[in-house]
């Protein structure tokens, strides 16, 4: 019954290893804790890299700072 | 003062369903706990079925499948 | 297929109130967005009044002063 | 360590703008409560304003009426 | 640099259980997005039965009737 | 009308760093966005250092470590 929130920022994750990561998230879930496959929700939310913040900095910024 | 996040897939839901959504979730909260409407929130999240996951795939490859 | 979370002020809400919570918000997202009950999920996160702030100020100040 | 989420409508906030909020936010994390700068994490999400409800409306209700 | 929140009920998870959680996400989002585990922060919630619903019921309801 | 959550381990913030933080963040969204401090929501979760990961540990764990 878990339900589990994935933010990364969007710079090219393709459908095919979104998928790989819900997958892998929901057995690793079944394994470690016993949680049932078919009510785990797995939610991915890609965000812009001027809207996250690291180091009190964008990571539009440190991108062009190449850290 | 309460504050709700709704998470549905991105697959139409108009503006005036949203609308009612909103209005009625705030219905509720003032109906069952007495909320003040005034300052309650609601926020909607449209979310791609790609990104999306329960029984450890997409929603994409759910629909494909006929489930 | 949605996820719903409600964050409310901790003050004494019930096991009923909050079993009637869940049902009908459950209830409301197949009726206006037609989405599946048996796979709504709803969570309600009770936060202390110290820790909710609005108009820039805690719920239990706000309390205090009897807004 | 902290992780902050903020939640704003999608009214043309700048690059520059989020910048400042991300670095002023991670500041006070450190002030107030000694955070580490360098662990601390900032996501911006920006919502529609269909997708935002208070009062039991949406802003784009609330915008066309003057609100 | 990616946020993972998992939400589950709380039912007894021990620290061993919790801990191995934690290195697994950060592993799975390394060798799948190629993601920086040491900016990789994983926040777990353990969620009160009553307060957590599926299928328009809570959990401790569903406990009871043992599903 | 913004929402902020602020996430933290449960450290021992008392209520009067917690309301200074409130307030603060209330005010850099005013200053910043031009944002409403009256319908501006801040929520403040403390977090068991158990339930918090970074680089694949718990805060637990790294404490001990002297981390």
């Amino acid at each position: 019954m878990p339900y589990v929130n994935i933010k990364i920022t969007r710079e090219g994750a393709t459908a095919e290893q979104k998928a790989t990561l819900i997958r892998k998230v929901t057995e690793l879930l079944r394994d470690e804790l016993g949680k049932n496959p078919s009510t785990t929700v797995v939610v991915i939310d890609e965000v812009d890299t001027d809207n996250w913040g690291i180091g009190g900095e964008s990571v539009t910024v440190r991108r062009k700072r190449g850290s």
